[in-house]
């Protein structure tokens, strides 16, 4: 199945746009060994969410053995929930393609992120997957994301808006997304009139502070569908006690149901 | 030792602006391990160089084994030649730290490249490591860089020089470089003028067809010096017989006498 059937399938299912980003950080995290700390989170709320993304940062950071762990992290999710590679990345043409193979042929990852500066043909080996989701970065939910994504043409064009133009443009087999973050409505608003059919990706509630009921009204589509709402650390470390997973479950299920308040169905 | 002496020290005992790229390519490599094939082009051009440079996207297609060889790959590397974590990452704040923590402190690379997209936030946990030098992707060697980078505002200016203005701006640590691609040889120009002291990162020659006198003309400082010139392919894959190592040494010998045969030292 491709991603974006098993996206809407699995968001059906769950009654769910809320994604969960499996990203273990030891800074934060209670004291139990990663993997073990992802599998008790997974058992705890794959009843609750659409979609599992997982940031390859957090797991780089601890080697060799930290991609051992995501990894065995992928494995340990139930077959029907897509994954969602966070990797943001982006490289000339032999090497994007072997980027691609990374993510989708060696971990497996249903779809991924990818970042747009380099061009057409930076993107081009991932979207040639046709049964895997592309995320395109958009617009950030950081605040350096006006440094250069509000860099406008004469005639007023933001940079993301051209990255959100283009997307369409290279739609081709309708496996595109984006990535807008929930920091900014008024472009999440903007992002979602340019490209009303397409899966938007949106981190930035939560720890990060983005409005939920905005991002639900401007965020979804026409039917209330095809937005990944992505929260980490609200859900991951909601206790930091030895009841993290019963907290991460409760807090996943309380935001589940409050995306769902706000939706038109 | 930070990077930039480091650099600067390997570059003169070694009379060298080339960097060889190890990037391996099972499609293209001869039939030996990867770990091998790393150990033996490094045996064979290490005299040669000013620094290697590995491209994370070749090991992450390996999946976790790819990461314990490059970690083995690193290890090998005499300790006076700089390394460069090709990696080109950018993520939000708490993220990218992560990225910095994992190519400066786990796998322990002397720099590394990043995507500037999501601005100085994204770029700041990576710059905030002073021994480190940090090449933001400014000019890529790509076709597809046409698409964004020349996105230009009101003023004609373009993004790609923006970024050029905007790393010099944010340089206040001094170890920050560009990356710059050899096919691109007016951009090149324009960003050694807009940046006259930085180091550049300069691919694109040999595989992709960049031009080296241009290259040196247009990419060096004053001194002739602060530009790293890698190579990849056209070296690693001189030959693919069991002679790789030799056929590799005596592609890089020859880049390297003929980048100096355009130094005017």
């Amino acid at each position: 199945m491709n991603f974006r059937d098993k996206l809407l399938a699995s968001s059906r299912k769950n009654k769910s746009l809320l994604c969960v980003g499996l990203d273990p950080d030891p800074e934060l995290m209670p004291q139990v060994n990663v993997g073990e700390f992802n599998r008790a989170i997974i058992d705890a709320t794959h009843d609750l969410v659409c979609a599992y993304k997982l940031n390859l940062a957090f797991y780089e950071a601890l080697g060799s053995a930290g991609l051992t762990t995501l990894e065995k992290t992928i494995e340990h999710i139930p077959s029907g929930i897509p994954i969602i590679g966070d990797a943001k990345r982006g490289d000339i043409g032999n090497t994007s393609k072997a980027y691609a193979r990374a993510l989708f042929t060696t971990f497996g990852f249903d779809a991924a992120t990818i970042s747009p500066y380099l061009g057409f043909d930076s993107l081009e080996p991932f979207i040639e997957c046709r049964d895997k989701g592309v995320f395109i970065l958009c617009r950030t939910s950081n605040k350096g994301a006006r440094d250069f994504q509000d860099f406008c043409d004469a005639d007023g064009l933001p940079l993301y808006e051209l990255v959100a133009r283009k997307a369409k443009e290279w739609n081709i087999y309708g496996n595109i997304g984006l990535v807008v973050g929930a920091t900014y409505p008024e472009e999440l608003k903007k992002v979602r009139s340019v490209c009303p059919e397409m899966c938007l990706l949106i981190p930035g509630i939560g720890a990060q502070g983005g409005d939920l009921p905005s991002v639900v009204k401007y965020g979804v589509d026409s039917q209330g569908e095809k937005a990944i709402i992505a929260i980490s650390r609200q859900i991951l470390y909601a206790s930091k006690g030895k009841d993290f997973a019963p907290a991460a479950r409760n807090m996943a299920e309380k935001i589940r149901n409050e995306i769902n308040s706000h939706l038109k169905r």
